[in-house]
């Protein structure tokens, strides 16, 4: 593992290294020192909770972070190349973690560059680190990956979260429901790639009576804009909202995930639910954000 | 003290403690350790000088910050309630730091996260942090803060510094003197609870005599835009400069502080006096914010 | 040394042990630890990659820096003087790291404030680091820094950066060759300056012919905006391109040397060449503000 730039390029065999890794770093077992290791976070398009996490995960392990954010490459204004804008700041930094709005920009960076470089997010592409979290939370909670069944509900069309976990999924014969409206369901290619690798999948448009058999219940926003009609909005919105009262039948060992930021997809009524896992959801990127950094930068 | 969001909070012990513990930090007696902690600094209303203040207690201590300021919270955005963005925080964070021009808001995140939150201003309501300070500053120049004679001057009736001071100094038997024009005098809700108290106060006009027994200066800044008509904010501002040959009959241990930054209240000539004291009062900001840090993460 | 606010203020000596401390630092010889120690980083104007080489120089150096950039100082805002936010400054950090666009503004800090200072660029006047690390560029490549023969290119006339390599490399016995369009040429005050100190150099329109006698290349990018008339730009520009087709016969020690951000006045095709240096140049900036801070900061 030299980058990581696609949840493609792990194996099994690589995503159980890490999700082990985050776990002796969460007990303590492992305790990374990266005393005067830089990295330098290139954030091409915003994302505060995203920055965070990683800037967090750097910092927790004795390292250092550079950062720059927006719009504030005074280089790229003065005309300087993005290649060269990432070969000076690999001069810099021991590992660049980088987002940007532009499909495939990660995978370009990890070629010009000749340190790390984790994609944290290329417009709606990949964020690997997102589905390596989900898989942590999943695995902590339920103890395996193995033979799971998992709900996943809202836009399941334009969700890139979904469509990493999917396929992330896809290798630990999982049962799928996928629970979205009828125009924002999982994409075809998705779908014909589960099929060709026996994943069996079922689609539904309601959560009622389709979540008490589930193990984890994955829910994503459905975002108003993507409704040409708002009042077409207005009728399917209710639909995916998640109530507490909707968990009064579901599995003991349930967990609701949820990506964050949440609007209002989830009640704030389930937050107290033994049932609500999103936010240490957000801990564990931490964890898992770690482990990655630390893997790349030859930890063992 | 699990948070520190008002000095009403606070017991004289407490104080004390706080105190002591950032007189050992500054002497070297203490040397706290928070390596691998982070410390979130929020800062919804921007204030270069507190935030650097929090920034460089933090790192000091060998500890780290990660900084959300001004508007760039983009989750908020996306329409994340304030309640998740604390929430979210408080999962990457070990302290919360918070500014805003919200009141109450600091109070609302101390009732919604697990972690300590420090208010770090907090609208026209409270800036504790700048109260220690001003304890300390006294103490250090005065030796004790008891029995004192303590002059504020300048705006009184908007100054958040000035009514925090003047109600935390209030346990110390002090006798105070409230020096500005009659329309920007000390509110009455104050001056009642100061006569509840037992503790003297006289007001004046104008610092022309009436310095000259006091121990402390407590010099603040009239706005114009306090004044409807700008030819009352001229006739006024004159008498409220402190100049160097008004400090001529001051009692030695007379020390000047104002909170900063300043504009024009206090005559650069004043700076080289002995008296001069507010930028001293700077750095004691940052002995006592990590004093505060240093016993909300628990250590003795 | 307890500012650095010129070249000019430095001494061969004083130059030596800079770049002295700046290879024991690349090399692991000294491993300076600035454990609790602040960097405040002022930067009036933006410079995204001078911000970040010091940013990581101090890090690197296991220290930590407090970062205000742009026009983010609120207390300015509020009427502050350049002087007192200084003087504030100075409280919270162990040194400060200064750029602005107002020529003389370092001078002036490191006057008001008692911590060192270090100019990262005032205006068109001095960027005292940018000369170092090109000395140190030099110095590494060569061996040496006497007896050199050194290729300026470019825009000689407004590049700040020349001047100072210019003046910095005249106490080596360099042989220049200055080469840039007519109305670019190496200001008067400097070719008298290097007359008066006998150093030997030639003024050449063209970089045909009159580089592989050269030991150190150093291009600097001419801006459309200097020509009244863009289609002199355009007549000119091709001229002053750097091709991989041109080193064909240069010395084998031959190093390009620029300063970054490079637009199109060296080919990309030159990046591979052996005689390429600008990226590990950057690097070097590292190095030598290290050993800059490290000095400053008493480290021997």
């Amino acid at each position: 593992m030299e980058n990581l730039i696609s949840m493609r390029d792990l194996t099994k065999a690589d995503i159980k290294k890490l999700l082990d890794t985050a776990r002796k770093i969460e007990s303590g077992e492992i305790l990374p020192d990266l005393e005067r290791k830089v990295a330098g976070l290139l954030f091409f398009e915003p994302s505060t909770r995203t920055m965070f996490s990683f800037d967090t995960a750097m910092k927790r392990m004795n390292g250092q972070t550079i950062i720059m954010s927006g719009t504030k490459n005074t280089s790229a204004k003065k005309g300087e190349s993005f290649a060269d804008t990432l070969r000076t700041i690999a001069q810099y930094a021991d590992i660049i973690i980088m987002r940007s709005p532009i499909e495939g920009s990660a995978r370009y960076a990890s070629e010009v560059v000749d340190v790390p470089v984790v994609n944290a997010g290329d417009g709606a592409n990949q964020h690997p680190t997102q589905a390596l979290l989900d898989l942590y939370s999943i695995q902590k909670t339920q103890g395996t990956l193995e033979n799971l069944k998992i709900g996943l509900v809202g836009d399941l069309r334009f969700g890139r979260t979904v469509h990493s976990l999917a396929q992330a999924l896809s290798i630990y014969n999982t049962e799928f429901k996928f629970i979205s409206p009828k125009f924002l369901q999982m994409p075809s290619y998705i779908k014909e790639d589960l099929k060709e690798k026996n994943v069996k999948f079922t689609e539904y448009l309601d959560m009622d009576g389709n979540i008490d058999d589930l193990d984890i219940l994955y829910v994503t926003r459905i975002q108003r804009e993507r409704f040409a009609d708002p009042e077409d909005y207005e009728k399917v919105r209710g639909t995916y909202v998640l109530q507490k009262s909707m968990l009064e039948n579901v599995k003991e060992n349930l967990k609701v995930l949820h990506p964050l930021p949440r609007v209002d997809e989830i009640s704030t009524d389930v937050d107290d639910c033994k049932h609500a896992y999103y936010f240490q959801q957000a801990k564990n990127g931490v964890y898992t954000r770690e482990a990655l950094i630390h893997i790349l930068l030859g930890g063992e």
